[in-house]
């Protein structure tokens, strides 16, 4: 092979994110220097996030300019490496973004050798989502045992992951989703104790306020300020918020977006709304990992992937995670897995 | 004297409170059954938080009914008891709200005996105002020294007491003010190293940003959402927000406030906005009141007070809690302090 295949950013995203901002381009494969090793990825993410890097500002990562690679996590496998660390064949993740192949010195990679998962658990629930979901619970939200947990777009691998995890804690879960679908696998297949299609219900709070009717301890929210804003008024004393993702307003200027109002209650209820990034926790996803893989080899744990073919597809894949037409962590396959 | 005056709600307040909200009775002094004192109230307070239980609505203190005192802290002195625990002539703070006299079965009273400090005090600096400083600091924004602070409404007592004790902390402190009067007040007096007068500059963000050119770790915000939302983007990585209070949102309906719209930062920035009722540090009041007696004994902390004479006069001070014309923490002399 003397080429493969990466997308760009093709022009700064305004808005809602369009074929056209994305270019697929044919690169040569490069020589590899001293210490550098060549990866074949085969599996990569899209993921949500994402898209406020894709406009310009301040992000948690720095905006991409145009003619950068778009980012994302990745699985690949190695096949050339003059690092001694490295050996061809070896499964490796690593953050290398829409590209079928990645040069790296071993800075960012990680060596994968537990095989009791799929592979690509390792850019889903193993990934930032299902760190995502562990660390927002344990660290932001410090649930305790048999709270009230509503989660926004719960129907992700953030979504779903986290409502697992607390109902392990023996937590009334209630999560929100944009179809009778998704709401029927949270119910049936995640265990989730109420669930609510937002598009199907005539009025929103009154169907969150009847699933929980003892109020709110903790808002798991994937979605943004109109969300946040709505749920406020029924959160219990002491009520956390998470603001784990906004991916409704990821689209919108900031000037545009709606606004927090119900204010007052930070202080009549004491609550707490914390944002986050899970790469803080990096240190300590060994333990976060081994614990959801324990869930997962033990079938008390689940999750879904929703995977496309080509790296042609991965515009395509990323729009529609704005669209609700996902349903489970959105995965594009460059190659085959290996055996 | 066979009978007192008080001040109780008229008719709950829409928006801005004027005079008609409140009546002014002439009532009876009641007969002490056992184990009752009665209290001759000397000072009391007019408090910006009150604003919201007098529109009915859920708050921190359940809402108050017409015929209802308006509440506040006071400072009085018993003259008579029928409870072996406090003689004539003890001096005890408590939370009867706008009037003359109270009668108390011992429960909620106070008895302060401490006189390093002038009585006033215990409704003030080491009163509510005072422990939300100390609090908020403490156990909410949990403050590191040398940390930037930003703090609005700098001027009353929670905002100046917070500015000298993160000064204490060796922190870069700006306080934001309505009147010169006041920002010279704050950086002479109080030692505050910045001050902006909202109300003389063009660009109140730009002050800001030009104050604290290195970005902001604590907003300690006494206004309200408008003020919120324009210091998030200027916060530093983990900045966090104490909702201390919210004077500019009292008297707005809530589906007219301003709403919070930066709320990008809190993910990109790692940022966290925890509201605050200074109740919950009860069991922590001692310490705090020691440290800033302390500090206020060796000159090294200052507070100032606003103090009108007549229980008539507390609407009028409370309505000019909103407009900003009251310079400390805001009080009605109702009969002369004892010696």
């Amino acid at each position: 092979m003397t080429h493969y295949q990466r997308i760009v950013l093709a022009k700064p995203v305004t808005g809602v994110p369009a074929a056209e901002n994305f270019e697929l381009q044919q690169v040569p494969v490069p020589e590899l220097a001293e210490g550098q090793v060549l990866i074949s990825n085969f599996i990569a993410s899209v993921d949500p996030g994402m898209r406020s890097i894709l406009s310009g500002g301040d992000s948690y990562s720095t905006a991409l300019k145009s003619g950068d690679v778009i980012q994302g996590a990745t699985v690949g496998v190695v096949t050339a490496s003059n690092n001694e660390r490295y050996a061809v064949g070896d499964v490796v993740g690593g953050g290398f973004g829409w590209t079928e192949m990645a040069v790296s010195d071993g800075r960012g990679l990680n060596k994968i050798k537990d095989t009791r998962v799929p592979y690509s658990c390792n850019i889903g629930i193993l990934g930032v989502p299902g760190m995502t979901s562990f660390f927002g619970l344990e660290r932001v939200a410090k649930l305790k045992d048999s709270e009230t947990v509503l989660i926004s777009s719960a129907a992700g691998t953030v979504g779903a992951t986290a409502g697992q995890l607390a109902k392990a804690q023996g937590c009334h879960v209630t999560g929100i989703a944009g179809s009778d679908e998704k709401c029927q696998w949270l119910k049936d297949s995640c265990g989730f104790d109420q669930v609510i299609n937002y598009k199907a219900v005539a009025d929103l709070d009154a169907a969150i306020a009847a699933a929980c009717p003892d109020g709110i301890d903790v808002l798991f929210d994937n979605v943004g300020n109109t969300m946040i804003d709505r749920v406020i008024p029924l959160m219990k004393m002491g009520g956390r918020i998470v603001v784990s993702g906004q991916v409704a307003d990821y689209n919108v200027d900031p000037a545009e977006r709606p606004g927090i109002k119900n204010t007052s209650a930070f202080i009549t209820h004491r609550l707490r709304m914390e944002g986050m990034v899970v790469f803080d926790d990096f240190r300590e996803f060994g333990r976060a990992k081994e614990a959801l893989i324990q869930r997962i080899v033990d079938g008390s744990m689940i999750y879904r992937e929703h995977v496309s073919e080509g790296i042609e597809n991965m515009p395509a894949a990323f729009i529609g995670l704005f669209t609700g037409e996902s349903f489970g962590r959105r995965l594009v396959q460059l190659a085959p897995t290996p055996a």
